[in-house]
C-alpha cells in the first residue's frame, strides 16, 4: 500500500456496527439501484438500444429537443439536490453525509410517485456556484427537488433557478411542508367549523418551512398570523431583521404584535411549530378553545402530544407513532408526478393550494375526527389526487407544455 | 394555454414515428429507471430507510466520509457525463440529444459490470465550467466516465479532473478504445507470431481515440508508429500542430516520416482506423504480408472488411455484423467494476495495460484464429477478468483505498 492512503478496515467496522443496528444493516450498499427497462441480452438488442440504432433517436432530439422528454428517461426524472447544510435536525453535516437522506427521498419518489429520482450532493455551499451547477445539469432532468439547503440561501437559490430554468424547481423543505400543513389545517378547521380568515395562527420558526407556511396560509386566506423566532414575534419594530424576516414582518403586519411566543399564543387558535424549540405548557394552556397544535419538529415535537392533548382539541406531529402525521411524503411524489405528466414549466402557488385541498378532501366527513385529519402516506389515492390537482391547475393556468 | 408556450402533439408524432421504427418504440419513456433495493411498504420500513433511522447513518458518514462508500449507493455509482459535442459519428448535437447514448452506456454498465451508472448531460461546453461542475458533483458518485466530449478539450478536462478528484476518472472514447485495440493487437500478434516492438503501425485519426491508442501502444512496447490526420502523417516538421498533435509528433519521432496515409501504409504491418475517413484499396494492398487491419469507424469502416480481407490476414471492425468486433463495452464495465470494488483513487496506465492483457488472454490458443481474436461482449468472463486485472494492479501499485 502507498503510504499516502489511509485505508480503513471497513469490513470489520461494518460487522461491528451492523451487529448492533438494523439501520446500518439495511443501508449497506445503499438503498437504490438503476435498472434497464429494455432487453440487453444479445447483439440485436444492442443494435436497437445502443449503436447503431440509438443514433436515430439522437437525431430526432437534435431536431426537436422536446422529444427528449418522450424518448429518454429525462421526462420521468427529478434531481434531488442538496449541499448538505441543513440535513434533518443534524444541520450542516456536508454533502457526503447527506446522501442517505437524499437516497431515502429518491426511493420515496419512486414508491409513491413512480418518479425516477437521482440523489445529487454538491460539494459547494456558494449560492452562485449551486445555481450555476444546477443550470448546467438541467438537460439531464425533468425537474429539480431542492433538499436540506440552509436558510436564507435556499430562498435565493430557488428563486434564481425558477427564473433560469423551464423545468419545475421545488424546495421541498419549504413547499412540501407548507402544503401538508395547509391540508391538515383545512381539515382541522372543517372539523371545528371555522374558516381560515377567522383563526389566529402562531408559527414558530422563520426558516425555510416557516416562511413557506406563512406564504401559503396567506394565499389560503389566513389573515391573523404571528411568526416567532428565538427572539420573539417578528415585527417591523425589530432591528436588523434581514431580507427574509423583514418580508415576514411586512407580511404579518397589522396583526402581529411584539412579544414572546407565550404572548403570541395567549388566545391563539392554531400553533404551527417548525422550529425545534420547546413551548411551555402554560402557554399551550392559554390558547383559545378548540385549539389546533401542529408540533412538527422531529424527533422532538415543540410540545409533546401527551401535553398538547391536555389543552388542545387537535394535535398533529411529524412522527409516525402519533396520530395525524403531517409528512412531506404526502406531497412531493404527487407534485412531481403531476408536473412531469404535463411537462409543467414550474410549480405555481395555485398548484400548491390545489394539492393541499386535494389531500384534505381525501378524508371524508364520516372519517374526519380529532385523530384523523390527514390521510396515511401509504394511501395510494394521495399521490394520484395531488398529481391530478397539479395537472388540472397547470392546464388551466397555461403552465402545461403537454396539453393532451 | 398560455401563448408563450409551444406545445407539440407528441402523441401523434410518436405514433407515426414508432409505427415505422422499432428503435423509437423501444426508446419510448427511456431505457432505464431507478429502483429501491430496500422495502418501503409500511411505517416501520420508513423509520429505518428514512427518518428517524437514517440520521444515524448520516452521523456515521459525517464522522468518517469514507463510510459513505459502504452505506450509500455512491460506492457503486458512476456518472456518465457528456457535453454533447462529439456524439457517435453525429458530432456536436448538444446535451439533450446525447442522452439516448448516455442511457445506453448506463444500461451497459449495469448489464456487464453491475455498476449503477447515471447519465449526465451538461449544458455547457466551456472547459473550466465542465471541470468545476464535475468537481462539485463528486460527492454524489464513486467514479466519473467522461463520454463523447470533443477533442482536444477532452484531454484537458480529463487531466484536470484526475488532478482534482480522488475517485476514478476515465474518458472512455480515449481509454476504452485504446484498451480494446491493444487487446485485439496482442492476439493478432500472438496469432502471427510477432512482438509489439517489431511491427510498423499506422494510426489514422488524431482525436481522442488516436491519441490514447498511441499512448497505450507505446506503453505496450510498440516503437514504430505513424499517426495520420487529414493532412497526412503527423511529424515535427509540420507547422501549427497544436499541443496535442505536437505531442503525437514527439511521441512518434524517430519513426514517422512525412507523407500521406498511403505512404505510411506502404510496408506497414498494422492499420488502426479511428478517423472515419476512407483508405484506398491500393494503399491496403501495399501493406506488409500478414497485415492486420482494425477499421473501427462506425458505421462505415475506413476499409470495408470485404476489401480489407483481400489483402490482410486479420481484419477487425467496430461492428457486430462482422468478425472481431472491437467494442469498448469489453472494457468500461470491468474497469469501473474493479475500480469501485477496491476504491481505486484513479485508473492508471498499468491498469489499462493489465485490462488489455486480461481480455486478450480469454481467447485460448485453440480458439484463436483470424476471425476470433477477441471475446464476445456477451462472454460473462470479460468484465470479471478486466475487473480482476484492475483490482490486482490497484492493490499492487498502492492505488486501492480498500485493501481487503
Amino acid at each position: 500500500m502507498s503510504t499516502q492512503l489511509d485505508p480503513i478496515d471497513a469490513d470489520l467496522l461494518m460487522t461491528l456496527t451492523e451487529h448492533d443496528d438494523p439501520v446500518f444493516a439495511l443501508h449497506r450498499g445503499g438503498k437504490m439501484e438503476v435498472a434497464s427497462t429494455v432487453p440487453v441480452a444479445d447483439a440485436d438488442d444492442l443494435s436497437l438500444a445502443y449503436t447503431p440504432g440509438v443514433a436515430r433517436v439522437c437525431e430526432a432530439i437534435a431536431a426537436d429537443p422536446e422529444v427528449a422528454h418522450e424518448y429518454t428517461w429525462v421526462g420521468n426524472t427529478v434531481a434531488v439536490i442538496t449541499d448538505g447544510t441543513a440535513v434533518l435536525g443534524l444541520g450542516d453535516i456536508g454533502p457526503a453525509a447527506a446522501m442517505p437522506v437524499m437516497e431515502g427521498k429518491a426511493i420515496l419518489f419512486k414508491q409513491f410517485g413512480g418518479v425516477d429520482a437521482i440523489p445529487i450532493a454538491l460539494d459547494t455551499t456558494d449560492t452562485d456556484e449551486i445555481v450555476e451547477t444546477i443550470v448546467r445539469l438541467a438537460p439531464t432532468f425533468g425537474g429539480v427537488n431542492l433538499e436540506d439547503i440552509s436558510s436564507p440561501r435556499c430562498f435565493e437559490i430557488e428563486r434564481r433557478l425558477i427564473e433560469r430554468l423551464d423545468i419545475p424547481v421545488f424546495h421541498d423543505d419549504q413547499h412540501g411542508t407548507a402544503v401538508v400543513v395547509l391540508a391538515g389545517l383545512y381539515n382541522a378547521l372543517r372539523l371545528t367549523d371555522r374558516e381560515p380568515d377567522e383563526v389566529k395562527v402562531v408559527i414558530s420558526g422563520a426558516g425555510a418551512a416557516g416562511v413557506a407556511i406563512t406564504k401559503i396560509l396567506r394565499s389560503a386566506g389566513v389573515r391573523k398570523i404571528s411568526v416567532v423566532d428565538r427572539t420573539g414575534v417578528i415585527t417591523p419594530e425589530r432591528e436588523n431583521l434581514g431580507e427574509v424576516k423583514q418580508w415576514l414582518a411586512d407580511e404579518t403586519a397589522g396583526w402581529a404584535r411584539p412579544g414572546s411566543v407565550s404572548d403570541a399564543l395567549d388566545g391563539a387558535d392554531v400553533f404551527i411549530g417548525v422550529s425545534g424549540g420547546t413551548i411551555p405548557e402554560e402557554a399551550v394552556a392559554a390558547m383559545a378553545p378548540d385549539a389546533i397544535i401542529f408540533a412538527l419538529a422531529n424527533p422532538q415535537p415543540e410540545v409533546h402530544p401527551d401535553i398538547a392533548n391536555r389543552h388542545a382539541r387537535i394535535v398533529a406531529t411529524g412522527r409516525s407513532d402519533f396520530p395525524n402525521q403531517l409528512n412531506n411524503v404526502l406531497v412531493f411524489p404527487g407534485i412531481f408526478r403531476g408536473a412531469l405528466d404535463v411537462r409543467a414549466t414550474m410549480i405555481s402557488e395555485s398548484m400548491k393550494l390545489a394539492a393541499a385541498r386535494a389531500i384534505a378532501d381525501l378524508v371524508d366527513d364520516d372519517e374526519l375526527s380529532e385523530t384523523h385529519i390527514i390521510p396515511s402516506p401509504f394511501d395510494p389515492r394521495v399521490s394520484q389526487a395531488v398529481a391530478r390537482a397539479v395537472t388540472d391547475t397547470a392546464r388551466r393556468d397555461g403552465l402545461a407544455r403537454r396539453p393532451y
